[in-house]
């Protein structure tokens, strides 16, 4: 990459988000997205396959980081396995990215395919946290089960997390809801 | 609907699941499945929209049974209150519809699309679920928590019930899998 385009991925990813927020995703195009950051569309193709992308880019980065917290651990409780795994996934939300998150959400959630898309993704983690307990010896049901709420209690806290006004961190709002989750379960 | 018709919708379905499953749902046409049934094409679109509804016909028969179950209990706990909603639910997938359930997932499973809108559709769901927890006075946080929690349950309870050689009911793999998640749970 030409030095000089040194941070273009950056500006074209926040031109683009603001764009989708104002004009709604069908209606921004990738020469506005290009013009807005200042650069030309095929330095935006450089980047990113189509529009979609700039929202969904990082998916195997995202996966991992809840991989990498489930392989350091030594526990041997599915879901303490996977409380590891969320802790680990949270260190990739740190304070800063709020903003960037609950404006992706915004735009999101106003259109049906890029919402398909990111339920696929959840679903594609879930799969991911399944096969890796499986692979540690925790049987099919358990494993499923375990993932699958795991992702429960991802996806209800980064809600809690990029509400508006909210404050707390995204780990403090795993264990919230982990927590709640025990309370909700234990009576049954 | 002329009474030559009868059965029709049935025969449309049932054509169409074989073909899909034999020839992907990409490789069938409607005059494939209407021509199957023994009916003509005109006769396909008074019944379905198109080749995809086949599929996903029913969905708000499929929600409102779950909304049934939960407004017919007068428990106050969440997820006594989910119980009683997947309770309902199972009644919804007697034995003999075991059979048409596991091709419909194995065409379902093949084909991306098809995923996508299905992960939506139990999405929905969790929302319809959530949504009626609240208006009993659930909190948001825990009435997300226990809807998306059902539908875990009943996720995992579904594959397992469409698994072949499964011959558990519906309503007995479900209390299997709560007793699950209870026991993955409680050491939290």
């Amino acid at each position: 990459m030409a030095r000089w385009e040194s941070g273009a991925r950056d500006r074209l990813q926040g031109a683009a988000l603001e764009l989708f927020a104002a004009n709604g995703f069908d209606g921004t195009t990738v020469a506005e997205i290009a013009a807005a950051a200042g650069l030309t569309e095929r330095t935006f193709f450089r980047h990113f396959t189509d529009k979609r992308e700039v929202l969904f880019t990082g998916q195997e980065a995202f996966e991992q980081v809840f991989i990498t917290g489930l392989a350091a651990t030594t526990d041997d409780e599915p879901m303490s396995i996977i409380t590891a795994a969320l802790r680990s996934a949270a260190t990739f939300f740190p304070e800063d990215r709020r903003r960037w998150s609950r404006v992706r959400q915004q735009v999101i959630d106003a259109h049906e395919a890029l919402r398909e898309r990111e339920l696929l993704k959840l679903s594609s983690l879930a799969a991911a946290l399944t096969t890796a307990l499986s692979a540690r010896g925790v049987d099919s049901t358990s494993a499923a089960l375990a993932a699958e709420t795991g992702v429960t209690v991802f996806r209800t806290a980064f809600a809690a997390w990029i509400a508006p006004g909210e404050t707390r961190s995204l780990a403090a709002l795993q264990d919230t809801v982990m927590e709640r989750l025990h309370t909700l379960v234990a009576p049954l």
